[in-house]
């Protein structure tokens, strides 16, 4: 199975080597993380994607909880979640790809954010679901280079 | 002064680890880093925002191509690229206040993603800056809680 760690950590240095080292020295499997500041300087959230089983992610939220650094720790399954990925992605054109480029733009909600005669970067921000989407529809054409985000999530809204 | 990292690296468990560790030992300076897969799944894509001397800059990058899993370095200054941020913000809302908050999203090009009887989730993808202006504007109304992504860069467009 599958869950979102959401753990708000002190904005130190060595904080987020202290976090993923938790994880490789334990063989805990990261799928994908998101690293940012938050609306406090002194405080950062790290968003992290894992998977194993029930047992594990326990393992995973106890060992997370211990560190000095952490500050708080939420987790959550990926359906109580909004998630969402950037995807910055070079491409090049010419005359006969321009127009379908700009289609699958249309179509998939991306921004052409620059352009020159013959290249283009395309902005992306969905689902991860989308965005391997973008990837496999660009790629028939020509990627130059691709820079993604991981995953980041926030638990969706609920009354309080 | 200041400078854009793009780290294509090999995507194994604790090369994330070697990496923040090169910088928080030699205590070089991270502003803001985003990890992510890239269109090749063997291959991950860091980008570090640093800033520091000329001097500290240069041994930064040298230190980085020592590294085993580190497969190219880029480097470039960040008014020679397209930067974004992506940001997921929880608000609290009311009667009051609903309208406030869907006016800066039209005028932020924000967009609401996820909505309950007195929450929304508000997604932006923009510059650092404008990233920093949103918060600032909501934090008027009433934050519940942040999720950014460190800033992705790709280098602007050039002829080939």
């Amino acid at each position: 199975m599958r869950r979102i760690f959401s753990v708000l950590v002190e904005n130190r240095s060595g904080v987020l080597c202290k976090v993923a080292g938790l994880f490789s020295r334990r063989s805990f499997n990261i799928d994908s993380l998101a690293v940012g500041e938050t609306d406090d300087h002194a405080v950062s959230l790290m968003t992290i994607m894992s998977s194993g089983t029930e047992q594990t992610l326990e393992q995973i939220e106890k060992q997370l909880n211990k560190k000095l650094d952490v500050i708080k720790v939420k987790t959550f399954e990926e359906s109580k979640a909004i998630t969402r990925e950037l995807m910055l992605i070079k491409v090049k054109y010419n005359k006969s790809t321009r127009r379908e480029i700009m289609e699958t733009c249309e179509v998939m909600k991306a921004e052409i954010v620059d352009m020159s005669e013959n290249q283009m970067i395309l902005q992306i921000c969905d689902t991860p679901e989308k965005i391997r989407l973008l990837i496999s529809l660009l790629s028939q054409v020509s990627i130059v280079e691709v820079a993604r985000t991981g995953t980041l999530a926030l638990q969706k809204c609920m009354e309080d």
